[in-house]
Parts: C-alpha cells; sequence; structure tokens
C-alpha cells in the first residue's frame, strides 16, 4: 500500500461571546510585564498531528473528523484545520517488521 | 496617536522529546473512534490577540516578549508566531471618553 504522511494543525478557540477565562487571566498578567496596548487575547488549543493517507483529501476528512468528534466542543469551540506540510512514504504490509 | 491594530497569534508547542500526555490521550481515543493512520500527535496552545502599534515590527517585538515571558515555558515549549492580519485605526486620548 502506497501511502503519503500528512501533517495537519487542528486550532480550536473559544467561540465570539464565550467566557475565556484563560485570555483574561493573559491580560490580568500585562500589567506585571508592562505590556500595553494588547487586547483580545483569546487561548485555545493547537493539535498538530500526522494522518497517512492516499490523497490530501482522504487525510484531511479524517482530521475533521477527529477534530469535530474529539479535539472540540462544538457547543462552545470552533476549529480550523491547517495543512502543514507532506511526506510521501511507502507502507507495505509486506514489508513491516523485515529488517531491512 | 496613529496606530494600527495587528492580530496575531502565537502557537505553543512542547519541544521534541517532551512527554505530551494530552497527546498520548488523544491517540489512545481513536480506536473509539474506529479512525486509523493518525499518529504523532502534539497538544500545545494557540493565543490569539490584537496589539496596538504604530508598525508590525513594533507589534511583533511586543508578541514575543509576551510569548517568551509568559505565554510559553522556554524550558519545555516552543512556539511561533503568525501575523493574522491588520487593521488601520485611530486612537487619540483626547477624543477617547468624548461622545461622538
Amino acid at each position: 500500500m502506497s501511502a503519503t504522511d500528512h501533517r495537519f494543525a487542528v486550532n480550536v478557540r473559544p467561540k465570539p461571546g464565550i467566557l475565556d477565562p484563560q485570555g483574561r487571566a493573559v491580560e490580568g498578567s500585562l500589567g506585571h510585564l508592562a505590556i500595553s496596548g494588547v487586547s483580545d487575547v483569546r487561548v485555545g488549543r493547537r493539535v498538530e498531528l500526522t494522518v497517512a493517507a492516499a490523497d490530501e483529501a482522504a487525510a484531511r476528512a479524517v482530521v475533521e473528523q477527529l477534530a469535530s468528534e474529539l479535539l472540540s466542543n462544538p457547543l462552545i469551540e470552533a476549529y480550523d484545520v491547517e495543512l502543514l506540510g507532506a511526506t510521501s512514504s511507502v507502507v507495505s504490509d509486506a514489508v513491516a517488521g523485515v529488517p531491512a
């Protein structure tokens, strides 16, 4: 089986209007660092992962499923999927496990 | 004072070789979702913020300071800074607080 490794990032952020206590905590710390001019801080997650699939569309479908069912809470969070890169690779059940 | 609002994202991820229990937890959940072909999951944070500054270089300097001193732990985490966009705006101390 020939497959390509696709590296994706899933960016998860609180939806607009949803409370973001971590963002407020960052804003509250700015005074200690003598930083001004910073506003609207939103803290979310970034998940990077590799998917082995025949093509980018198939890999992206896996990431979309993962993002919506496991990595985000659709009630309060939004996400986007970002392709970081692709690396060709050959995966063969016959070869796997046999020393080179 | 004339300033431009710059929107940035700071992506924070565990350094290579650093344990990532959240990433392992995601990988352990893949079987329940009947998803295969996913590997090397790394879970980090994504912080989005707006900086008002005269130009992009000044804004980026603020974000870099914030990222290294507050948003990441340099011992175990790496970060990158991503410019999301810029919006022109005029901020005037004389006008601020006066109803339009």
